[in-house]
């Protein structure tokens, strides 16, 4: 079993989602920080419902074709579900829509857990308040064999990491400096020990950085 | 002539020089973070005065020989010719011995000028009192057609990146998180507009980063 991190993030180590509206709720530099991700042949089918095969088929698109293999469960913040902007509202299924993209059981991390929400897709949220560790060990325990995947927002990812829990961390750098938001980086240094790091610059200009468990 | 900017950095933005002593003047990081641009053929023999021939041949060496081609002079800020810890001795000439690498004139900003110091291998430094443009000009004149480089530290560099004033910024970014030090990325949002940037990985699994004026 795997745990695995995959983010997007500017050169300056930022995953923004800064001015966060109903309208825009990943605010207003997600756009340029996910494109290329998005153009991708697989982004745009899992994410999007385009399933023309339209789409890039390069670099990026080798990255999001992993991205969901061999998955078995996924951990998120509240904030990823959007808790923090519709917390009050009892109804909130997440940003979705009714076919979400992950089509296996994630584990909301949250301070005030509610009722599961299941799709027709194979997306359920389970709601937890639990430590790292302790949703781990249950996020595996779902996953049986498969691999987990701690898929953000960055401050969770970076508690799973500060605590030593990910064995592979996948970072799509694209060439923008943000200047605000979240840092993937702080408070990591020295994260380099115990992984072998490498690097690989796709068609479009994004770097992809893998930490891998060495 | 264009100016220009050469920097090694982490994958977190920073070129740390913490902990300088005076047996360790650029700081405990240092050394990990220009470990593969110092092993390149061109560096060991302008920095670290060998000229067996030996030293890597690769992706860093094209940037490490780049780096002296075509440069016709130099711009510092106080703190990388050490004036932060020597600026009581008269008698400092730099950290680099007899020979300088940079054997061209180059131009120390600082708040106190002193005389000029000149070597046998051409290199001479002036100190002066002035603004990143007002440098910027004397240095151009020195330069003739020849260009300009900003060679740091992390916030001189950062000072003329904000003013506009740089056409090709490089970045050698080491796969290490230091944490610590002066990040080349504060107050720097949106520095990708106007210019084209690329990346490329060595061999050594540091990254280049450039930004060229477009």
């Amino acid at each position: 079993m795997t745990v695995k991190v995959d983010l997007n993030i500017s050169l300056d180590g930022f995953a923004s989602t800064a001015d966060q509206t109903a309208e825009n709720p990943m605010g207003a530099d997600w756009d340029r920080l996910v494109a290329a991700y998005l153009a991708t042949r697989t982004m745009r089918e899992r994410v999007l419902g385009d399933t023309s095969g339209a789409g890039t088929t390069g670099i990026d698109e080798k990255y999001a074709a992993q991205y969901f293999v061999g998955t078995g469960a996924e951990i998120m913040g509240a904030g990823m579900f959007g808790l923090h902007l519709h917390g009050d509202d009892p109804h909130w299924r997440g940003w979705w829509g009714e076919d979400p993209p992950f089509r296996i059981p994630v584990l909301v991390l949250t301070r005030t857990p509610r009722p599961s929400i299941e799709f027709a897709n194979g997306t359920v949220f389970h709601f937890v308040k639990a430590s790292p560790q302790d949703a781990l060990a249950r996020a595996s325990e779902i996953a049986g064999e498969a691999d987990v995947r701690v898929g953000g927002g960055v401050s969770v990812a970076r508690q799973f990491l500060a605590a030593g829990l990910v064995d592979r961390l996948h970072l799509a750098v694209a060439p923008i400096v943000l200047g605000r938001g979240e840092s993937i980086w702080e408070g990591l240094r020295g994260l380099e020990n115990g992984y072998e790091v490498s690097s690989e610059v796709a068609e479009s200009g994004v770097t992809h950085v893998t930490f891998q468990r060495s």
